[in-house]
């Protein structure tokens, strides 16, 4: 495997140089004034990203998977319920959690490469009169299938069930790289980890509380020490942590942000939506479906390619890596063998998502599909072309 | 506050180079052959720094807190009785910890300053006869007062009250700096950060579990998911993690243990040996007693030392940092403002000791104390000398 | 302009993780014995990269320029006569420099796209019966057209002349990254610099030395100091350096030899040719010339190709680095605004190829070339394709 | 050696992190307008640092040394005469270059230990009516001896004579870390490297020319082109190098100076003044002399000490090095043997000083010096306690 190439895994992203050098500390003591002058403008630029002027941001030394304890352990209790659409490798795993936690999950299942199940939702809650329902589970972006849902979509289901369960958002493989409007779309957790959009190592869970979970998290019955908000929220207050922080990658997370904010979020989104149109004109070229069904839900963090029946996706995978050294995502769950995955989520240009299409394409030709060479590549030169912005970036 | 001069504070360490580039790596595919050629060596490594043929060991993207989380959330289940003396900051947090998730723990208050109480302990295991007592903790190093326990007399008060509860040892600032041995003691749980003996940067939990632990991980009823062994256990035996894996700091942990073996770890502590018994020898030169109350607690990877009355510890340190650039630690919770801590964990050289002594020197001084300039540097020069080895290092 | 793409100027070249580590040293006695093990090895990894079992390797903090002028002013005296062809940006500054160091220069001129013009030193030689030119220059790679010359055969041309005159060669963009026999072709001076083949920053010039070369190197009457070879080679014997090395380079140039050997000499060129070839394949499905004039000429370490006429080449390099981020050659001295130059010397793989040749394309149907998109990239995957390794790097 | 303390030879000096991470770059482009925003502010920051409105600053791939003969050979011409006094190894080796590059050198030899012999100067300068002396040779600082020469009065000595020679200056060790005015002292080339005051590795030499030297340069006689101003001068005006550049160091020298003005320049002067004091005490309380002769000599950047007669002073640098893992200088040339040196050039700290103060007297007292430990380290304490400020810096 080389390490010049940049990888198309749909997380850990490639790290910029500059986020490099931000995590690579020298130790320095986390009870001087100096951890404030990190940890403080991170979280605020996580609130930026996040798009909130009211959600408390937390940050954790853990990854993904912690972020989603933390949202379900500080905002329930035992036996509670909740409505999760399974729909994705994603979704179950956080409907698994849950029942490993002991909730009441109401599992909507959902074909896999369709988004959150929006008008069920609304049936769902209208009918839950007693409002038993304590949270509703939303995936923003399904990274398994590369099917973006539409949250204002569950918060509107919501209102018109005139419901007050809380909206806990999955926003792992979205939030940094595509538009999340934590305060419009009224979410109340979100949950993302440093090694996606904000382009760092693994390392970190990013968490932001509307003021109702912050309140829900004094009352919610499930245990928790190491991943208690509480405990987070008086330490920040005093410049601190509960205990030892990731001040490298905090470091980095306050430089990730600066860097999103001076580029400009809608400039980050729009690269990655040009991006992804061209990696969906390449599919498009190579007479391939995507995973996704239709195209309000494609992703523009990743894209999940179908290959044709018979033919084993994973191999596309295994041949990338031994042949080219370059790694790309594997389907997973339902989808395994039937899909491959081409990630463009966080640290990307479009020469470098031109490598990916150019590898892909040559893997699926060595291993017998009938694709010409270049034209997937040639499918998203035009896209780029006709689509660049000046600054090269 | 200067980068360049080393840090005093007993965790996060220095990290030495060598360590600092292990950790920054570009991003890999962690599903990929790759990464378990990281993590297999690491787990290993951390094996033998444990000194132990059977553990099996854990990492975790989290801190030495989350170490105790998963150590007690794998072996217990709600309201059980574990036993545990309170003797400092350290184990005060992780009796709160106990009783936060739901446990009944039977505390044994304790002097800080001393170490765990085995006669007590013994008496209390021979009492419960009912073996309803399912875990023993014990702290083998408390950072807070500088007090090393002896975990091996902690094993045969067990072993002579005939009692099958489970030792849990936070060896978090003494294991990879000071002797552990795991099989040799008995221990269940071992838990440590990286941050500390390991000289690497904070988040990753690295835990040792016995063979009886593990299987009691598969009963245990406390809830856990990020935490739980049994889903790292699964995917370990495939090279893989259940979520994504904080590799660099692996790679890191594996960098770690080759520098700790190579240098041999009988040189690692003796070497640590060495250092302290120059600081405290500075401690004895300036007329002040350590926290620990006898020499045989005394730890060889964290000196607490008392200032006199009426005099606020805490402005050493304050002094220090806005002085002179340097970082040590306060005391914590009931010895606040009456000692100061000069850590020596982790990546330490007589020589950075030295200059560690020679800045509290100039504190004190400065501050009132009646302590002579160049005293305490001369008793730890004398130790230095007459006790170096040959290879400078 | 993007850090993440990678780099298409023949030099300074892509530095690989690993070297930019092994370059990134805190400082080190260079006068302790530790010094030693960095020189030593890297003198020795540079003999066996140039083929040689009895040059001396010598090594400066300078750049491949200060190379030029250690081989001249070492081996020629005030107003002695060399033999060049100038058909190259690079050998017409070779040329200026003998010029400027009170040299007589018997100029060839020679077609820029030709190489070294074999026959003509051949008569040139044989008719200079007594011996007046001391030293013969040869470019063996003209990084300026993408011409590689037939080193072996400036040697046959000396032998057949019976002639002794030295043979300089500038290898800058050929060493580490093309077949150079130093011995087998009877070289007295190669001159090189770290920021080409051997994939590190600029910094260093680095040469070989016939012994025929450092006996010149006794008498040679041109003044020079810092680029003494005699001072150095006296510094060598001690392990030492004549003034403050850059130990950080020479550990790179260390590893850097160390990752050649490694990898196999003979791969390393090979790969070299494979990425070569399918640039080249790439400019043929353009229907554009190349610079150098004939096949056994093509360099496979810099391609430069030609653009219609009435179309200013520079244009590309410009439009390229606006608007895509990624750094083509220009078109230097006779051949400027008529070529652009690919470079693929140093650390390359197909992959990163791929996306050179991809944004060539871009840029060029941008500015109005009659260039089908994906036409190069599919010309160059089929090549990579049918002709790949299997390690994938 | 461990790499974990700091280095106390006098050059290359302790890198901050900043700066470490400044120099290590990715490759870019250095024909395109980001290297202009690198060079321009880095020349413009050393012309800054040399107190000068007019001086136009010159960078080489090179080292100090390479700066020397830049001074001389772009300045001077075959056989013209030069005036130097040799009091020490670099001034000595400046003579050597001077006789090798063929320039008439008046050697005034002066004791080493003494600085620049003005007044003997001034009755040469006087003694010359025809002028034939084309350039005055002044070492600022010789590393060697620890003597700081007033090249103030080296000007004042030229103008008493009414003589139009030409100020060349060897600011190696002194520029950055003293006080240095090019304009006031009427110095028309200053001459140093990046390893030493900058705070770099080694790797460049950086020069200060006068209008009155940049203008000798278009007719100096002596042959150069790597070295070649003119060549330069032309190449900076756009934006650009004649070959080649270091730009990952000349990034760390933008940054090295930004580092410096933020500090304030006097500060920076001050802080190496007052360690150098503490370095000075210390040395008087062991009762040993400086090799500098007289107070207004003491270098503020190295100390060089006298040890008892008999006593070889090269066993304590072997000794620290083998038995502490710290590296101090020998004493070189004709006081090898009987000095070693505690070099405080470019990055240090108080508290840093004072590990190498410490590790000295361990030496001297392992090697039977009679000498108390921690009495140099005490009146080192005492003055840095005295005048210490207030940023820890």
């Amino acid at each position: 495997m080389s390490f010049q190439n940049p990888v198309f895994i749909p997380g850990p992203t490639n790290i910029p140089e500059r986020l490099r050098k931000a995590c690579d500390m020298s130790t320095i003591d986390h009870r001087s004034p100096l951890f404030g002058q990190i940890l403080s403008p991170a979280r605020e630029g996580v609130r930026k990203v996040l798009k909130s002027d009211n959600a408390e941001v937390f940050i954790f030394p853990s990854t993904g998977t912690g972020g989603w304890e933390t949202a379900l352990t500080n905002t329930l209790s035992d036996g509670q319920k909740v409505l999760a659409a399974r729909h994705g490798m994603f979704s179950q795993r956080w409907i698994d959690m849950c029942q490993r936690l002991g909730l009441d999950v109401q599992v909507v299942e959902t074909p896999w490469g369709e988004g959150v199940p929006v008008d069920r939702y609304e049936e769902i809650l209208s009918a839950d009169t007693n409002h038993e329902i304590k949270a509703v589970l939303a995936t923003h972006n399904e990274t398994a299938t590369g099917v973006t849902s539409d949250i204002a979509a569950v918060r509107r289901a919501l209102d018109a069930a005139g419901h007050p369960a809380m909206l806990l958002v999955d926003g792992v493989s979205s939030i940094a790289s595509m538009d999340f409007r934590f305060d419009a779309w009224g979410v109340d957790v979100a949950v993302t980890g440093s090694q996606k959009g904000f382009m760092l190592p693994a390392g970190l869970a990013i968490l932001g509380f509307s003021p109702k979970a912050l309140e829900a998290s004094r009352s919610a019955g499930l245990r928790r020490v190491f991943f208690d908000v509480q405990s987070m929220h008086e330490s920040y207050a005093k410049n601190a942590y509960p205990y030892t922080p990731a001040f490298g990658l905090l470091n980095g997370l306050n430089e990730a942000c600066r860097m999103m904010l001076d580029e400009g979020l809608e400039n980050v989104f729009s690269r990655h939506n040009r991006i992804a149109e061209g990696v969906r004109a390449a599919a498009n070229a190579w007479g391939l479906d995507l995973c996704a069904r239709s195209p309000e839900l494609y992703s523009d963090t990743v894209t999940a390619i179908c290959t044709p029946r018979g033919f084993n996706s994973t191999d596309i995978v295994t041949h990338a890596a031994d042949a080219y050294g370059v790694a790309f995502g594997v389907g997973l769950g339902e989808v395994a063998g039937r899909v491959f995955r081409i990630n463009h989520l966080g640290s990307m240009t479009d020469v470098m998502a031109l490598c990916g299409i150019a590898t892909a394409e040559m893997c699926m030709v060595d291993l017998g599909l009938d694709i010409s060479l270049g034209s997937g590549v040639a499918a998203a030169q035009e896209y780029y072309r006709m689509h660049r912005n000046s600054s090269g970036a």
